[in-house]
């Protein structure tokens, strides 16, 4: 596909993606084998998934600046997905990664071509942010057994400190010392590294990207200290040996039963990498006043991922680290992402030889640091003063992630805020209202000094009348009417209701039949256009006991007889 | 729980109410019968789950004249459940629709003690009328194999047509001609036999007593041409030995692992029971000017259920049918209810011997005669002629009920339903309002002829702000401002927004964020009270680049500079 850049595609433009390209081509590195592990699978799957998604989302994406690849959820959730169907370390377990991929693509597609984008909506931000504070927690606690050296598993709170208490005494030494160390210079690179060789003398821009190579430093001192030292017969978990090569294509497996399995899980990816890589989509694309389509992108994830799959990796998304450097770097067009491919795809030839010494403690301090920007928690203080319900979707969401693990996390964080949204409107703002005096406006009695008369109510209702809110309704006029012996009609003044579904239709039927058998009028007022078309329809305006009036002063003028003056205040 | 009815308990109330049990139980008697047989359980169980639970509900509930006991639905939805984990016949089939019983209790209490009655707001009509509607289908369908003799079975329609094809050459003959007589007699008496009574003499409500009497004689008369013409060596199969006797309390099962098979069974047995009973005891409370409490009736269905369970029953509920003939025949309080219980207790006492020789196609015909009255095919066109969304929520529930069965359609319907709701809330209304001359009344420009102003835009959103639509006013605002060069401000007014969640509130400070950059500002008007104490917990209001203002107007009298004139029509 032609995309618009390429049309006008100049020499400083590919200057400018070629730099972007080479330094994200370090970060990627690094954090390539890093995902891949914390997804269980071999070091080379994760050079394999940055190569060709990232030349499928730069020929379909609308994003210029997008950065696609492994990245740190996703991968977690890709873990606890695949670990369900097969043994860690098996081939069936690679298999049942490539085939996920396959799938979130294949799915990732489809709702692209039905335009479902907007489904990203119901992902409101407090539960994407919440998900991510809480996944980052369980990632980061997954790979303490990395830093020492043991074998333990889980994939929540619970399990995996049980799983750590029970291995704490088997720690090894060396791979915990590595691995506090690398930590360390990590955490140090990333604050105070660019600082100082701003201090040094050199430029802003430079110190930036310098200060970026740290991982890969780490790396290299790593593999040579590894080698020297003779970690390999001093018990430290290393790599291993990594085929060198660029992968192969390979057809994921097609099994029906494996497919079935993976399928809710590979939605739940699906979604998640979809509304993590749209949002840091939208964030680089406002800063240049450019604009994404999210339906657009959902056709690009698509085809990363199906291609991730057919070149031997695992579900990729847009990454919000490795966009960010992307961007600061300078890239202008997705020419910089493939670039960035072509490094990764040199390193995949050349450099694998050079990672059978690197103790994967490393790659967990990687992860640790890389993870730790993800953790939210002035979020949670925010929703807390803000709102109950944001401070409640929040707080699900990050306690069943960790109690529960990601895809019930996240599941849990979608219900109850869609569940507390509907609560909301199940119980509409309704208003009985009267008139300001010398004019034709109407305002809530509690609120104003206004006329109303004694034989008729009005009513304003604030929200669209639908299933969730009708009976409540029709409970409000049941009490409303009760009481008052001199009533005669009730007006629903319709200004804010611009919906009313089958459910609401026939609670206003039951209310009119009501009203109707206890001597009172059912009237409406002020109906917008489509609603009207539906009530027509039906024979609803027929069997009305009243009328429907233009506006809600008219409809008092035909109806009242005494008029009750305001109180003076 | 002493209950106000019984304060003022006369002897003509009591008259009323003996009259009305006395009817129910001859009412109740084949259809408990019918219902165990649905639900693959012995006939006894059926009149077991016909006495307690009456008694508790009678006690709790808020209703005066709902009559509670098992009913079509739920035996089916029984059935389905309780087949997923035991084999039919067994002691474990028994002792699992038991333990469903007494899950679904406990869960109607939580429900009810949490004041959970707001959850059946989310059964709209159409999915609950949809599903009703294919539930009667497939339990008519499944009677079949009872009509037909032979032993076909499926829980959805492809299965049962499949099944019933198979079996359809080891039809027995008197049991198909017994049973197809038996549903010409039910509906004949149905349909026909009042009206002949009234024609022969017998006032209205003698006769319409008399006509409910129809299947009491059908199974009499049943019982002894069985007997005259030895349908036991013919081959007709009976419903055999029933133990006489009262039931006996016992604990339901306390299997941990059972239990957890069978929760989210138990979950939809009781949402859908609850629906279901509720709509039919508001109907007859209006009927009567009373009315019911929702959380009472979780909490008094929760205890039919609970005594159902202890006294050897299965799952129950307020059944349509049998409430209307309670009410119709005049009971007045909760006794009526008690006396049924008690006919039906003597009817398992001293009854149970005739029933060895009455054949179960009759009770199947019983069962397909009471469940067509469920079906209701005119709400399914009335929908298609009222609205898209409700079309869609009816052809959705129908198609996957009887695609995959009540359980997985009852789902398919409730998400349905709220994802259409949701998604229409995606896209609010947005109008860009101008001046009425010579008002401060502020319309839509498209629709009114009204003054705008060059540097400002005033937008008025009919919807309140949450997650699901706050990306749709971001980029809705982007667009507006995108090709405006004279413009300076954008005020909002916020007349319908009764709520601002943190994700909008994100999206207007993005929105603030990204006008201050191209040099406009954000200004807020008629923001509601609530609204504005939220927004004055967070920075929102420092940080905004415009201002907040009362009405409108002061906004854009504050903010215009030149008018232009509404254009003459």
């Amino acid at each position: 596909m032609p995309r618009e850049w390429l049309r006008d595609y100049r020499k400083d433009t590919f200057v400018s993606d070629l730099l972007a390209g080479t330094i994200v081509t370090i970060m990627l590195i690094p954090q390539s084998l890093a995902y891949a592990l914390l997804a269980g699978l071999p070091a080379e799957m994760g050079l394999y998934a940055s190569i060709a998604p990232l030349i499928a989302y730069a020929l379909l994406g609308s994003s210029r600046t997008l950065s696609v690849g492994p990245v740190a959820v996703v991968s977690l959730m890709t873990a606890m997905a695949v670990a369900k169907v097969a043994e860690v370390g098996t081939p069936e377990y690679m298999g049942a990664a490539i085939a996920l991929a396959a799938l979130s693509g294949l799915m990732l597609l489809l709702m692209g071509f039905l335009r479902f984008g907007f489904l990203a909506n119901f992902l409101s931000h407090p539960v994407v942010s919440g998900f991510i504070t809480a996944s980052a927690f369980i990632i980061a606690l997954g790979q303490v057994r990395h830093l020492l050296g043991v074998d333990a598993h889980g994939d929540n709170l619970p399990t995996l400190l049980t799983s750590l208490a029970k291995h704490l005494g088997d720690t090894h030494g060396i791979t915990l010392v590595t691995g506090v160390l690398a930590i360390a210079f990590l955490a140090w690179a990333r604050h105070r590294l660019k600082s100082m060789l701003i201090t040094a003398g050199l430029r802003e821009q430079s110190a930036g990207i310098l200060a970026k190579a740290g991982p890969v430093v780490l790396i290299l001192a790593a593999v040579a200290a590894s080698y020297l030292f003779n970690f390999q017969n001093r018990g430290v978990a290393l790599v291993g040996s990594v085929p060198s090569g660029l992968p192969s294509l390979a057809m994921p497996p097609m099994d029906l039963t494996l497919w079935s399995q993976l399928a809710l899980s590979a939605l739940l990816i699906s979604i998640i990498g979809f509304v993590e890589s749209v949002s840091v989509g939208k964030t680089l694309a406002a800063k240049r006043r450019q604009r994404i389509d999210p339906n657009q992108e959902l056709v690009a994830l698509g085809g990363a991922n199906v291609a991730s799959a057919f070149s031997g990796g695992f579900p990729v998304t847009g990454g919000f680290s490795r966009s960010v450097v992307n961007f600061d770097a300078g890239a202008q067009t997705p020419a910089a992402s493939i670039l960035a491919a072509i490094g990764i795809a040199l390193a995949a030839l050349f450099l694998t030889p050079l990672l059978f010494y690197l103790p994967k403690a490393i790659l967990a301090a990687t992860i640790i640091v890389a993870v730790s920007s993800l953790v939210d928690l002035q979020l949670v203080v925010r929703a807390w003063r803000y709102s109950f319900a944001d401070f409640s979707a929040i707080a699900v969401t990050i306690v069943a992630t960790l109690m529960l693990g990601v895809e019930l996390g996240v599941l849990a964080g979608i219900l109850v805020s869609v569940l507390l949204h509907l609560y909301k409107t199940t119980r509409p703002h309704i208003a009985v209202v009267g008139a300001v005096a010398g004019t034709e406006h109407y305002r809530n009695v509690e609120r104003h000094n206004v006329i109303t008369h004694p034989n008729l109510v009005s009513l304003r209702i604030d929200e669209s009348l639908y299933f969730a809110n009708a009976s409540y309704l029709e409970d409000y006029i049941y009490e409303l009417v009760a009481g008052s012996e001199q009533l005669e009609h009730v007006i629903l003044q319709c200004t804010a209701v611009n919906e009313i579904d089958m459910s609401a239709l026939e609670a206003l039927e039951s209310i009119d039949h009501r009203l109707r058998e206890q001597g009172l009028t059912l009237n409406l007022s002020e109906v917008k256009g489509p609603v009207m078309d539906a009530l027509q329809s039906v024979d609803f305006l027929q069997q009305l006991s009243g009328q429907v009036f233009l506006s809600h002063h008219q409809a008092v003028k035909a109806l009242k007889r005494d008029e009750i003056e305001p109180y003076i205040i």
